[in-house]
């Protein structure tokens, strides 16, 4: 990225659509770094804490009021949510705009940007953390420092999107990595969608007569089980074929551990779990090193 | 318990066997607490950082020097280490003295608990915390703090034992909580050991090429995943029956939400979400209150 660019995005009007956990956090973690920032959110009560917590300079329930101001528009919705929004931009906003995404699936999105007018310029992202309960109130300005910040380009998206999306990385201290959609979706499905229905599962299969001897591995393990609903549907909604190729592999590896314990064979099953504990620790690893292999 | 019984334990010698995060974590808790600490460990350099961090008074690796001199025999080893430390004991220890174990499944430790001599005063335990990550290096004397603190008694514990447990769990910060250990087999199998598996398998099941977009939620969900296998082989080798009896209601939850999302039943799917994620947060209420039910 050249240098300009730098003092060219801080000089930019941000709008965020979703004052929720991902659009209050990147408003926390923006304030001060752009010329304004514009705050969208159909919820009066995430308006109120907005404006009480000055998480932007500007709040509306009103799109139409807010949006021709932005030059940059980012939507922090849950993914169909994006989807309807991508729908109504055009009638929103005069354009031109960049337009960032925050979804956590990537495929349905593009396709939507895909149909933008040309005076807007789209590229996708999506950060690589969260918390298991939503909401601004939970909101974090470190939430995005060390993170990944997965980016996927569409064919038209032209370098002043690449370059926003680069600058807005490491303007809240995460780490920009770019991808096809294709691919973004594929591996998300394993280290994102699976695990919250694994963790969902696992809750669900112990009885809370077992409670008191819940501990500290159990909490881990099930953390993810109460993500809200309605962000875990849009994404399991707009990945199936992916998420369904991740479970098949999982099952595939309980059911392994289940045979060889039922057949009491514990040299095999030790040697299986010590691949799984080997590719725990790799996984970290890369995971922390933030490069594509 | 009886006031003057809380002044009695504080004036009696504590032999632990075994300095790893268990027995090390609990040394440090009880620093300064009991007469004196006596640390037992066949590992040259868990005994030399024991000395360096002065974890106990006196550390060894010959039991036969050190044990003789304890009032109260702590053994925090995995499952079938104490199952030998047990069968050794009588030879090792005139008696009298309290027998405690920190192992990790509690019906097998409880039947070699019954062949011990009369003059052993014996009662199982299991704290409900720990860490991935194993060792003396990890031991922290806060581990304790806030846990539950599993007892099963044998049919034959005397009311001192009994008595030293509920001292010990308020001496170093948990909540105790009895129970027989069948139950205590059971419970664990659900809320600890499947839990690993799942994590296991989890990390398993997830390619390396995806490592870029492991978040905090991938972390989380697989964190067990690497807890040594010496620790997890014993667990899983005394207790297999329960564990598969989990597993297999594991299975057919997972299977469930397999079959609803193969089938688009976006609807049902959601149903079944929601009752795993208020499981999860019940569950949760339930550990932090850790009271029975």
């Amino acid at each position: 990225m050249a240098d300009e660019d730098s003092g060219f995005f801080s000089h930019q009007r941000v709008a965020i659509l979703g004052l929720g956990l991902m659009g209050g956090s990147l408003a926390l973690a923006l304030r001060g770094q752009c010329a304004q920032l514009l705050g969208i959110d159909p919820d009066p009560a995430a308006l109120e804490l907005a404006r009480q917590r000055q998480v932007v300079d500007l709040a509306s329930a009103n799109a139409a009021e807010l949006l021709p101001q932005a030059d940059i528009i980012i939507l922090a919705a849950p993914v169909r949510a994006i989807l309807r929004l991508l729908g109504d931009l055009p009638a929103l906003h005069p354009g031109p705009a960049l337009v960032l995404d925050l979804g956590s699936t990537k495929q349905k999105v593009l396709s939507a940007m895909d149909l933008l007018p040309e005076r807007f310029d789209p590229v996708g992202g999506h950060p690589m953390c969260g918390k298991e309960r939503g909401g601004l109130a939970q909101a974090d300005e470190r939430l995005f420092r060390g993170a990944t910040f997965a980016f996927t380009p569409l064919a038209r998206t032209r370098l002043l999107a690449r370059n926003f999306a680069s600058w807005l990385a490491g303007a809240v201290g995460a780490r920009p990595l770019w991808l096809d959609a294709g691919t973004h979706d594929r591996w998300v499905a394993a280290t994102s969608h699976l695990p919250y229905l694994v963790a969902n599962a696992l809750a669900a299969s112990t009885p809370l007569a077992a409670g008191p001897l819940v501990g500290s591995g159990f909490r881990s393990a099930t953390r993810l089980a109460p993500t809200p609903p309605n962000i875990m549907m849009d994404i399991l909604m707009t990945n199936p074929e992916n998420i369904l190729e991740a479970l098949h592999g999982f099952c595939q590896n309980i059911n392994q551990i289940e045979t060889l314990l039922a057949a009491g064979d514990y040299a095999a099953l030790q040697e299986v779990l010590a691949h799984g504990a080997e590719q725990q620790l790799s996984l970290v690893a890369i995971s922390e090193k933030g490069d594509l292999l």
